[in-house]
């Protein structure tokens, strides 16, 4: 395997960064999670969009590099990837110790990549399952202490989730991902993924102006419902109302769009809703990739 | 210079860790900063529990090595110093690439020292001046979302306050510290610092079980205080109860008493009770680490 590192290729044992690197020592650092299928990203414009975002809040809007795209590119080559999980991460990089970030920034620039399956409606899951959902204690960060729409190293608050769930897993049952609220108690998202939940009223998902990270496959499955005049409710919603749902689903550029099997031991499952957007976006993904 | 990493000590320019390692892809990883006196660390102890501790929030308590002090004394003499500034971390290590966390840890472990002055009654200070100390916008993250009392590598949020300084900063003024406060907008700590202030009614500072990481040096001044009966009153303040102090001061391990000179253009300044404790605080690391 070889990823890339600062503009070079590097076997991913050799894959390394300082001890002194800001990603390192304080998660100061912007990524985002692509998925490739036949050999290109999915969306990137939008995961560059957000990746730029996300660096001009942390204050180094300049340092995410123009050849970016190109150094995806590379690595998927070097490693005979046509299909891919692909990770970007641009850090503030080595800097005098000092909290304080100085205004000069050489970035470190850190390209990972790994196998998935072929995508699209000739394609396989990457998910074994329909998931399993915990509600969980740990709360997401508000913005007023890290803007939520910024993608940052800073990954600790859902690890925490993860971690209650790892703690409540028996013999028979590990719950996949958490269903997370705001301090408030509204729901909003999991450790890595955003929610849909669909009532006879239609498709609903927590409101992005809520603590939530809005997603790139959130926003492609609200266009693709927008697309068949299905409504999209966007609102602030209680973890009740997600358990009473009659369908449900998880998304992110990994799992695309991931049946909730149950909610806090509640079954929920998949519908026609959820097998209909499935395909569509299976549909665009084999139209724009495998076309 | 040279670095301690698992074990080993490497030149500074050769002490990396894998970009796989958790550390790096999420902040998953406890730190401490410590200071050495006259070669040895001051307050070892409660900086070795609270890494401790914060290992155990985050689920590797058995990640922390017990040889955790010969590997800084090492680094320490490799180096040729007495008096230093001490940063030791421990992450997760490198695990296959999942969010949730695997049971099994590799740690990786980190000591990094800077060469600085000699402390006690003989010593010389960290910082040129009393601090001018800034309101920022940024909250502190709270304790539902992330334990406030863990130190660990998801240190954004301070540094997005600080950038909150830079931002404002002028040819002719720039503030050293944040004034952070929580969510419900009382004040809580500085983005690296812990703070104290003065009233006629005696010395005050934010209560722990607010959203602040109650630091080693509060906790040794509180101590001083106490040996000396001034009594410290413990509570939830206003920005405007700071501002309208007699006298203000931070604490952290590398500044130690650092005097407050303004708060918002509000000016503060040194003043007995100050003085006093920065002497106390000199003493006893006279005392203990060059008697």
């Amino acid at each position: 395997m070889q990823y890339h590192v600062n503009g070079d290729l590097v076997p991913a044992e050799d894959a390394t960064v300082s001890v002194a690197d800001r990603g390192f020592q304080y998660g100061d650092a912007a990524f985002e999670t692509l998925r490739a299928y036949g050999g290109e990203c999915f969306q990137w414009d939008a995961h560059r969009e957000r990746l730029q975002r996300t660096a001009e809040t942390l204050g180094f809007g300049d340092a995410v590099p123009d050849d970016l795209r190109e150094r995806v590119a590379e690595t998927l080559d070097a490693n005979d990837l046509a299909d891919a999980y692909v990770k970007v991460s641009v850090t503030r990089g080595v800097q005098p110790g000092k909290l304080t970030p100085a205004a000069e920034v050489d970035p470190t620039v850190v390209v990972i990549v790994k196998e998935l399956p072929r995508g699209g409606t000739d394609g396989d899951r990457v998910w074994e399952d329909p998931a399993t959902v915990q509600t969980v204690r740990t709360r997401r960060v508000p913005d007023a202490a890290l803007p939520t729409d910024a993608k940052t190293h800073n990954y600790l608050n859902g690890i925490l989730g993860r971690l209650e769930l790892r703690r409540a897993a028996t013999a028979d049952h590990s719950a996949d991902e958490c269903l997370m609220r705001d301090v408030d108690g509204t729901v909003v998202e999991g450790a890595t993924s955003n929610l849909f939940f669909v009532t006879e009223n239609g498709l609903r998902t927590p409101a992005a102006d809520l603590d939530l990270l809005p997603g790139v496959t959130r926003s492609v499955v609200m266009d693709l419902a927008d697309a068949e005049d299905f409504p999209v409710e966007t609102g602030r919603y209680s973890v009740d109302a997600v358990r009473n749902a009659d369908e449900a689903f998880l998304t992110n550029s990994t799992w695309e769009i991931r049946p909730i099997a149950s909610v806090d031991g509640i079954e929920i499952g998949s519908g026609p809703m959820t097998k209909l957007l499935q395909r569509l976006f299976d549909e665009r993904v084999e139209e724009l990739h495998y076309g």
